[in-house]
């Protein structure tokens, strides 16, 4: 217990500190602002090119879409929730608020809103912002889902998913107001690192309110997902880190979902034909055949995914 | 003071004895059976000529699709304010008035129903006495949402317009239910004069609750909507007046999403070119310029039209 | 009253008291399991042969599919009643046991128990076992019902039918999870032989609640459904009986849904035109141009349904 401790504990003192007062920002209307800027942005960038041209023709379909896209996690938890969907409109304040931005992204004079958004810097700083309000977001429909069922911990989490990464989910219905239909490449099909990013804080926020394995004070566990979030939005938006959990998925994969099984099961197959031919396979052939039948089983996946899906280049 | 006040006074009571007795008239069953008529009706159209074989071969689809319709506007209120949705099917009586409507306007002796129904005057009766219902539900819609949120004018508006205009907005599940599937089509994408006057109507029901802006008394402003909605509607059948709002709405769009803004834009960058070409550019050329750039515009817009729409025509 | 009353009587016993004992039988964990395996081997299949690559691919997306279905019928009543969707997430046991189920019929080592259970003896009894469930959902279904809405037997009917059959409807929702989208192929287009049996449960159900047409004891009405459903279901199984109900559906589309009346009319039609050639058409004449008009008719409708459906053969 020399001069370390006490150095330590000041500095998880001030870490608690920080988190608490991270906490009890008050996320209207900074916060909220650059949520909606990238929500607007989101919305613009994926009419492509036509983008200008749509919001020209139908301005009712694209404040609509902004909207939905705005206040997803609202729209989705309250409708998870059996609660009001259109509660979210109830607030004027968040609702003129998106709308300002809607119209700035859309049609501000000379496009300026739009290219100055597009900056890296300015991005960077939005979406770092964002995540903050990401966060936010994620533990309080964690906290809120908990009064309502305190015991059901896959509900919390759901809620507190739906909360931080409901765009993903409501993007399919704003399509469809945008009158584009894409029922092939959704959220649900194909996580985004965002989506997965959300389950864990909502499963640490979770865990952490039942004070069973996570011991560690709420003010610290809300720092860390924050760091976490800006962090990891940081190495994709500087970086290009796509998806850091991917390699541990592909592992889980492989171990869980059939890949282990499916290996042995090659190989007992190959076994038995040789068996078959009356006689003993070398360890060659077995391992010969097996890769043959790999490059079978991936050109006929490789198939499939071409005939579901066009999103993966 | 002449003549004229007492005539007047006299006049004005009327008027708004006139609309006190229209908002006390029953709905059911003469004016639900306008509006249960003209939705079966516009069911049978959407099916086009294969709309009579599709009721013989789906006869549950095709009554499913009429209830979807004829109570869109329960639906659609109930499903925003997070109510049952089921609960349009609580109440017996309109139900089976509908469904008798449904079974007479597809399965009628010789089609007759269908054949009286499509004749002019018949057709005008009954678009009349269902704008009467209309008005009639918007007002109960906003009157209902101002009691739940008193505060939120945002939400009594959506609701009053759901409960008016919602059958544009069920009509994709409707579709669905039919087996079609046109994600390109509906409503939110090119709002129909219908839905824009139900806003409107919508919008003054909730002025006139707060009192602040709208001082006439209640059953006035219900007499003038309801002469609103039967005036235009008259305009549209008789004289083939489809929109009368879009030379107004076209003055907004011009002003306020992007066009000024965007011919600004257009006058400065050739502006810019010509001085790139270090020289002065004389008005006419920037005028031609500016043509030429309002076609090239004009083209990829319809280009980007004829991918994303095919109603125009 | 010679021996065969006392029989009967006592025979009568006895089958109440065994629609009691199975009313009263807990549904977790062994009814629901079967349940469970056979909405996961019909997501499998629907996947057809790409199924293991999806699943492999999609874990996420294939369970959600799989618990989409599992809870099929919960997810449809709640949103049909508006409380919320979430519910069916609440208890921990069902969507472990289901997860589990999904996890064995997708993963288990070399697809043991997906091969186990395609196997007729063991798919029998799980179906057997899985209608039991079924007539239990809807008897509470529309106990539960009658509950909130005592008056709307027409409600009753619904939420009774919506737990029996709701993965027919959930279907179209789940096939979007998993990236398809075939609008034209659902139930309420063309509802199965179970969807009907739960129609008719329901209504079995609803009436004898009132104690108005059904003056049965609700063990033994529940006996005779059970058996009603098993029966049907094994004669599907072992004998290929898709629709037993389709001749009676057929006779009644004729009279009630326009078949008379279209015969009279297409009879009238050829009257007329013969009485415009000012002479009396002979029987024979008439017979065989109506002949030929529902041939015609028939390859109309046959065109109308080859570009609507591409279900039916």
């Amino acid at each position: 217990m020399g001069w370390l401790p006490q150095d330590w504990r000041l500095d998880h003192e001030m870490l608690i500190d920080a988190g608490g007062q991270l906490q009890r920002i008050r996320m209207y209307p900074y916060f909220d602002t650059a949520h909606y800027l990238l929500m607007c942005l989101s919305v613009r960038d994926d009419l492509g090119p036509t983008g200008v041209a749509f919001s020209r023709r139908h301005p009712f379909s694209c404040w609509l879409s902004s909207m939905l896209m705005s206040f997803a996690g609202s729209f989705l938890s309250s409708f998870l929730l059996g609660e009001p969907i259109i509660s979210p409109m109830k607030r004027h304040d968040d609702v003129l608020l998106a709308s300002i931005i809607w119209y700035l992204v859309f049609y501000s004079p000379f496009d300026v809103v739009y290219k100055l958004v597009k900056l890296t810097p300015i991005r960077v700083v939005i979406s770092i912002i964002k995540e903050v309000q990401r966060a936010h977001k994620i533990s309080h429909g964690v906290s809120y889902a908990a009064r309502l069922y305190p015991e059901s911990y896959l509900v919390q989490i759901l809620v507190g998913v739906s909360k931080g990464a409901g765009s993903g989910v409501v993007k399919i219905v704003e399509q469809l107001v945008r009158g584009s239909w894409a029922p092939n490449q959704h959220e649900m099909l194909r996580p985004s690192f965002t989506t997965k990013a959300c389950v864990i804080a909502s499963i640490l926020f979770t865990l952490e309110r039942q004070s069973m394995y996570v011991t560690a004070p709420h003010d610290l566990v809300y720092l860390c997902v924050v760091g976490f979030f800006a962090y990891f939005k940081l190495a994709a938006l500087l970086l290009g880190v796509t998806d850091p959990l991917s390699p541990v998925e592909n592992v889980i994969c492989a171990v869980l979902m059939g890949g282990v099984f499916d290996a042995l099961a090659r190989a007992v197959e190959s076994t038995k034909e040789a068996v078959q031919k009356k006689r003993q396979p070398t360890e060659e052939e077995i391992l010969s055949k097996e890769r043959e039948k790999e490059l079978k089983r991936k050109k006929l996946s490789a198939a499939a995914a071409n005939g579901s899906d066009k999103k993966n280049k």
